[in-house]
């Protein structure tokens, strides 16, 4: 069956949308798999289905390119808060996320982060401000869960950092039982420099909900103001946040052309 | 303005095509650049625009993803051919190639290959049959220019080449003023098994004119028969060719979607 899709990225990280809220479409592992091969298939960082909701305007459901469900794609949401337009109410597997779309922008309200040992999920009980754990050089993380899992590690440069090598084992070691999302930032001029390896999808341009939960955890630490930039290779997010309330995230959503294929 | 697109692989070797045999398309090395980006734009190893001829059916013109345009690709001439249907004289920068499209397959008639000195283009007389040259381990590479210039090595496995290493050190050699294609080859049951670091693409799963140039080396050294299966890693091509002749590919062409971009 012919089913319209776009293209789109925030900052670089890329998605194919399929719009089905009126005709309902199927996703499965091999079909998300056979259209992320970025030579024989469409290619994309997360395949995003937008379908109907029952309490909100719309639910949206993400995949990755390994054919993994993923709970919640902050750069995504902004590409789907562009298409809803005005002011939506998206599902999504993290609870409902409030969008404000723009000129080419939008502002997600991205929810409350939670801090539970629990909630991350963890192994087992750990102060989640600061875990006492270390890989090689990374030390004392904070952990933050912003609808997905997130472990944020501070160093003086976060450009100097392996995560390539290092990505992998952190995001699969036995303390992470629904693996983790893994973050290394430094400070620069008052912002927030990031990089991201993304559970399933490995090292992007950038990762929303991973800006999300570094600003928090910074934020927590008292590193930053309670509205901080945070630029990541693909380019730049304005976080906000303050204690017990929501994370607003605010940067770019940009069309690069739609499509048709046989599913 | 808006233009329509096909996304095809010819053994996961994979193109963006517009047709641009009505309406006129004009190209450059920023907009092939930035189409060419996987995230940012719609990705591809090399952008295919079909146009008016006046001495064959339709002409292509081919550009890389670092925006370079480039003679040939074998690869591409038989999803063009796939396109036109049935027989098809297709005009390319390295002359008119003969097509005939079949069920998802098609057969090229990739014209005569040259091994003149001065005709792959070589920087200074040497026989191309064996150029007495090498780099580290790989000696005494054939030479053969398909409509675009490749080199041959044979070995004993050519799954051990640090191709991604040594590729763009020979293809940057000043022996080749045009710049080189460089193959890696080993003999495998009367077949071919083959390696391709593509000049302004590096490895790619497969090389159309690489597998021709190769099979033709192959054959002129006596290795193989007049009709050879090359294996590379995206799949299979049959090159059948004989001293004096044209030589003949036959391989699959896939489309895998249609697109529309604003240009």
């Amino acid at each position: 069956m012919k089913r319209q899709f776009r293209k789109m990225h925030g900052l670089g990280n890329d998605f194919v949308i399929f719009d089905a809220r009126d005709v309902p479409l199927e996703m499965d592992v091999a079909t998300a798999r056979a259209l992320g091969d970025r030579r024989t298939g469409i290619g994309f960082d997360q395949l995003i289905v937008m379908e109907p909701s029952d309490t909100a305007d719309l639910r949206m459901r993400i995949w990755n390119s390994d054919g993994s469900e993923v709970e919640a794609c902050g750069n995504a949401t902004r590409c789907v808060a562009l298409i809803a337009g005005g002011h939506s109410r998206i599902e999504t597997m993290a609870g409902i996320l409030e969008g404000q779309a723009g000129d080419g922008e939008a502002e997600i309200d991205m929810g409350v982060p939670r801090f539970g040992w629990d909630e991350i999920p963890l192994a087992y009980p750990l102060d989640t401000a600061t875990l006492p754990i270390g890989w090689e050089g990374l030390r004392d993380p904070a952990a933050v869960n912003v609808g997905n899992p997130h472990v944020i590690f501070f160093v003086d440069d976060a450009g100097s950092v392996e995560l390539e090598r290092l990505g992998p084992i952190i995001e699969n070691d036995p303390l992470f039982p629904d693996r983790i999302n893994v973050n290394i930032a430094s400070l620069e001029d008052g912002a927030i420099r990031l990089r991201v390896w993304e559970r399933g999808a490995g090292l992007t341009r950038a990762c929303g909900t991973g800006a999300c939960a570094t600003a928090v955890a910074a934020i927590r630490r008292k590193l930053v103001a309670d509205r901080v930039e945070v630029r990541l290779p693909g380019g730049a997010l304005t976080i906000s946040w303050t204690p017990g309330a929501t994370i607003r995230m605010r940067g770019g959503a940009t069309h690069v052309f739609t499509g048709e294929v046989d599913l």
